[in-house]
């Protein structure tokens, strides 16, 4: 157990998170309520979809042979032997030389093997005839074509889509086995804050970094869990994570932003399980923690909220995906770099960007600031071996 | 009011539908239930935000004209006159030659206009020795400097990011006016139909299009309202639709797959208002319905769920979008088409798509199928004006 800031890589940062991450639960919910959930299994049809044969097209369930060799001069003639209502069977078996007048998804009587299409044929009383030949299985669906049973629909790991909704209906799905979403509780610490409720005092500022933190969690298919603001003390923040993490399943912690809270925040995770990473060589964000507490993921963040942000981004997202099954949505443009930046070799850098027509300009300017960071579109990663981008270069802007 | 089916351009359609969408609502809620939810007023700073000047490094509060000058060789030697704890004012005033103790984040005493890093002093007693000169400002965020009292902090129409929640927690919105959520009717008619909790007989098959129908609208914002199966006749469909938008702000009513639902559809709709347009020059999902009924919007959507997810993505969008406030967030990406599209000029066609290492392979196959939709990933659209597109040539494919 390491309490002292020994810098590791952000890949090694992210390699531990990776092995704290417990493995997803499970839980069935109805279809209504799935969207954006995350199948725990791979959904196989429990029977042939469709059950039956069906038509494609509105027109006549034939057999396939009685219409070889039709055309405009010389078509088939077939029998009207009924009509097939939507919904329903028909007892009655086609025999050769009939047909069954069909709508469009109609099942296919007993004995036939097609259907032709209504605007191929003429209708002269109880006569039909087929001006165009049809082959077997043309204008129909088998049962079984769209999923033999058994056959697999949608695959575990699938975040569910409005389409999904209908095709797991389709199926008979009205309940599904999703991923549970974990409870992530989130501890801001710091002297100066107040809730976002409150008026602050002289000195007091209120808590960016709770709200922040429980939407960036829910974004990911996580419960989030507000634990409330808490003191710069050792005690104070021991007995706040110890009922975090007895009660959730993470917990993010964000640090005031005072010089020593840092070590308190280690102090306590230490005290409660391990301090596995304190400190990486990235910028925003150095003196972030990751360990466990109570055999739960903790992770430290910065207490300014642009820099947390970044950390949620780069750490959190792997740890909380993992934790919900739920597939993390990087949205990434090019754009071209309209101011040089800056940076130090050896560790990455993020550098908050705003886009304007195809242009990523920097937002320099004092790091304490709310409004470069609410005017910002995404952030660039300068990898640790560069000493930064050049205007006019392209660079890969990761969005918000 | 026509009832027949006289086909206008997608373009005229979507212009009808702009028109038709009634302006979204507004309503208060909790900051924590505020994710992806879209503001429906600018939030202004109701105070300067920071109400206070703040520094933004650990080390020492001072005037700055006292550090003119100051060098490694040649410091300038303040008095530490105190320390100012986060969270907490000072009534000492700094007077000149002084330096008060600050971590980040602290409130600046009165007198002070600047702050010394501590990395650039050296501390002897109750001594500062400073090495480098700061200007007024330096390392300090004035009050208002974030966000003046009255200024925009977010725009209208801004769908909220987590990003979004630590801004406005930190300027005090624990509440924010959102749009509120409009309340839309999904009706799926066909004799064929059975709810997905049921296990169909011969010649019946599951209802695929309400549950796709209910997530598509909740995934733009909407509140979905499952209003039931109906069989395809004309008095239970007008009951089922009258119930519909008497509860609902908009109905989205899919078609049985029988030949003449559709009729039944726009006689209805026609007889509870308006049928605005009954065909469009699309393909799939030409009779498609779009019309008015007590009042609300109502569109009729094909049987097929194939088509009419293209109905929902190509129109339903656009209503419902405008109608929740919720901008759409469609994805598109080029592709190298691996097959040619043939398509009909005159009306524009969408291609179902699934995409395999930057290739566009069309879903061909037969129409009525379940599978294909399954495993595409987008559309192509063909304009009216191209009968298709070649192999080979780069197309975009808007995802699902």
């Amino acid at each position: 157990m390491s309490l002292f800031l020994s810098v590791v890589s952000l890949e090694e940062a992210i390699r531990v998170i990776r092995t704290i991450a417990p493995t997803p639960g499970e839980e069935e919910i109805p279809l209504g309520a799935a969207l954006h959930r995350v199948l725990a299994r791979d959904v196989k049809a429990r029977e042939d979809i469709p059950g039956f044969a069906r038509t494609t097209v509105d027109g006549y369930a034939v057999q396939a042979a009685d219409t070889a060799g039709a055309g405009e001069a010389v078509p088939a003639l077939l029998r009207l032997a009924g009509e097939i209502p939507m919904g329903r069977a028909t007892a009655t078996r086609l025999r050769p030389g009939e047909g069954f007048s069909v709508p469009t998804g109609a099942m296919l009587p007993a004995g036939a093997d097609a259907a032709v299409m209504v605007e191929h044929t003429e209708r002269i009383g109880d006569e039909i005839l087929v001006k165009r030949p049809v082959a077997p299985g043309e204008n129909v669906i088998l049962a079984g074509e769209d999923f033999p049973a058994g056959g697999t629909i949608l695959p575990r790991g699938r975040r569910l889509s409005p389409r999904d909704a209908g095709i797991l209906a389709a199926a008979g799905c009205d309940r599904v086995t999703v991923y549970r979403r974990p409870v992530v509780g989130v501890i801001s610490t710091g002297n100066e804050l107040v809730s976002p409720g409150e008026t602050p005092g002289p000195g007091q500022v209120r808590d960016a970094n709770g709200p922040m933190c429980a939407a960036f969690a829910e974004e990911l298919g996580c419960l989030p869990r507000p634990c409330g603001i808490v003191r710069d003390d050792r005690e104070a923040l021991g007995r706040a994570l110890g009922k975090a993490v007895a009660e959730c399943d993470a917990v993010l912690l964000s640090g005031g932003s005072s010089k020593d809270v840092r070590d308190h925040a280690a102090q306590v995770i230490g005290e409660k399980g391990e301090v596995l990473v304190h400190g990486i060589a990235i910028a925003p964000g150095k003196p972030t923690i990751i360990g466990k507490a109570g055999g739960k993921p903790v992770i430290g963040l910065p207490g300014h909220p642009a820099s947390a942000y970044v950390i949620l981004h780069t750490l959190a997202a792997p740890l909380l995906s993992a934790m919900s099954g739920c597939p993390r949505e990087e949205r990434r443009v090019a754009a071209v770099l309209a101011e040089n930046v800056p940076s130090q070799k050896g560790r990455v850098e993020f550098v908050r960007v705003r886009l304007d027509d195809g242009r990523a300009i920097p937002c320099f300017g004092k790091s304490g600031l709310l409004n470069t960071f609410a005017g910002s579109d995404g952030m660039v990663r300068v990898p640790a071996e560069r000493e930064g981008f050049e205007t006019g270069e392209t660079v890969e802007v990761i969005l918000w």
